[in-house]
């Protein structure tokens, strides 16, 4: 599908739609951007597979959105009335799609509660597979909404931080294409842009796979937003010109205890920012907050393969033939590193085994929906 | 001038040599590595200019090294037999070539000490210009036979701080192709592989211009030493799980308060290494060492152009059109950070306002050569 050239900047398009008329998941095309804006539909598991694994799609909001929309698209193609039927096809799609990668919480969790609407609706309250696939089909829906509504509020309390005229540095894309909508690293920018904020933002380009500079640069450069592109290693030079008061930044699993996992190099900002006397933020939906993971050691960290590292984007190969390349999806932040976690039920602080605890209470407590939460 | 097939490695290379017969100092063009490995005669004063600027050759030591050689070449082609005529185009050439790169201190160091050797032998001693020349020949000779003998002390002192098995990480690159043979950083490392030390290197990529990639990760290769590629922003992670004992980088210019100008990054990783508690220690020739230049805050950084970060390497343009973009080329590194400076005389400790002050009086004693300290 080609770019619709009556939408005008990123901001227009939303990162992750259900067209139910081709029974598609609709998603932009993350791996052309800057250059190209193109929009895919996936119809198939090997698609949503892909689209995901490729990082078509990425950031652990988005995906988990992709999961939900998608296992949906291809519940609906399950032809049975029989329930153990179609719930047996349905979990094959399930582990499959789960299986694309192995880090961020919304994958699973996504899944998991797309599971349990369709078991609540077609074992427990045996209705008939056709109402269980529309009962899927709110779920999914609700999971998108929820998603543009989380990131609203992470946006409000981290603009609570900071104040007008602030520099904020951010790494890789926890962003609006990381989301639906406003993103979560950039819900606090984009929220005080509008109010005439006026934040100078450093973007960290993020090797090997260039989220920075390929979308955060790109999505806040089309928000009018004043931002700056810096490599990966330029963080202490803006620091130590006294150019940044706050890091915000996204993350893909929180363990119990404040350990945040979040695109590789986020802790290498967190140790220089710590030198330097700079508050770090992690902008976190309570869906990436994991209690069963009581710290960052517990957390699996994807490896991924040479290539990107040596060659992906270059003209030729940048490193000697052969050479070895350790090259790990994302890196844990020691909780001594951050300032505070920002949720949309609030901004937690340390000792975060206490906050966290806290935090998913309120929300048991306030969505009185136990099936929401990651356990 | 095309690559010679008998060589086998890169190490079989010199970086920067003298070819008296064509009159020209030749160089591996460092930007066509490690794809191809070519050499290249400078013979004109825009050649070496550009050869410098271009980061064809580059490195603090290399660098001072193609400038005494350059500005000898450039002084024999100075046709007259009147001092004052030799010199008033000499000191115009000493200008120009100053002006290609404004961190590293070897470059106007190494031309200072050029000309303070036609001085002696042209205006104070009148020696004829022909003398005068042989004078420049020798004097040049000696800064490059100098580098040798400085890199080699530096990998054993630099070697004493580390044991067998351990892992080193190394950012840009301080390597034989910053110098003449050894490298600084690298020194131990290399002296270590002939003792058998089996060191593990991680080498830092270092964005923009990928020296770690394209150089270091190439000639420690080529040496059979056991290195592996990461990101700049993978630092933390190797840090993280243990992998590291020691941080070598090289320097471009330390201040008399220890503060060390270096490749874009170095202070990342430094901040870094503090807080995992892994060692860092600068390599630094003494010619480095500045001591009129009392602290970090009053080194002139580079800044280098945006499509450096953006898209030198790339495809495609790897960031949205009109981006703003900050590329300085060297970052400071606080002493603080620094565990150690290592030089041709000896590790300095804390405090290095008083450790260095010992180091470059116990270098003017030994050698009695006042002129060969950059002032």
């Amino acid at each position: 599908m080609k770019s619709n050239d009556e939408r005008k900047t990123i901001l227009d398009y939303d990162t992750v739609t259900l067209d139910e008329a081709q029974n598609a998941v609709i998603i932009i095309d993350q791996t052309l951007l800057p250059g190209r804006t193109e929009l895919i539909a996936l119809r198939t598991a090997q698609e949503i597979w892909d689209a995901i694994y490729l990082l078509k799609v990425r950031g652990a909001p988005a995906i988990g959105v992709t999961a939900a929309l998608g296992i949906y698209v291809l519940s609906r193609e399950i032809d049975t009335d029989d329930f153990r039927i179609f719930y047996g096809k349905f979990r094959e799609y399930k582990e499959f799609l789960d299986s694309a990668r192995p880090t961020a919480v919304n994958l699973s969790w996504a899944l998991k509660r797309m599971e349990r609407a369709a078991l609540q609706a077609g074992r427990e309250e045996k209705r008939p597979v056709a109402e269980v696939k529309e009962i899927l089909r709110r779920e999914a829906i609700r999971i998108r909404e929820e998603d543009i509504e989380v990131c609203r509020k992470i946006g409000e309390y981290g603009l609570t931080l900071v104040k007008p005229g602030d520099g904020i540095l951010t790494h890789c894309n926890a962003g609006q294409l990381a989301t639906v909508k406003y993103g979560t690293a950039t819900a606090p920018i984009y929220l005080g842009q509008e109010k005439g904020y006026g934040f100078k933002v450093f973007a960290d380009e993020t090797r090997p796979l260039l989220q920075g500079a390929r979308l955060t640069a790109f999505e806040l450069q089309s928000a009018g937003v004043d931002v700056t592109l810096i490599c990966d290693n330029m963080s202490a030079s803006v620091m130590a010109k006294g150019l940044v008061q706050a890091v915000f930044v996204g993350c893909d699993r929180v363990a119990a205890n404040g350990d945040a996992a979040n695109k590789i190099g986020t802790s290498v900002v967190a140790a220089v920012a710590k030198h330097y006397g700079v508050p770090v933020y992690i902008c976190a939906p309570t869906s990436t907050i994991d209690m069963a993971t009581p710290t960052g050691r517990e957390i699996h960290i994807e490896e991924r393969p040479a290539h990107e590292v040596t060659e992906m984007w270059y003209k030729e190969r940048m490193a000697p033939e052969g050479v070895k390349v350790y090259n790990p999806a994302f890196d844990v932040t020691d909780h001594e590193l951050i300032s505070g976690i920002v949720t949309e039920y609030g901004v937690a602080r340390a000792p975060y085994t206490e906050s966290l605890r806290l935090i998913m209470n309120q929300k048991g407590k306030i969505r009185n929906e136990a099936e929401c939460e990651p356990v």
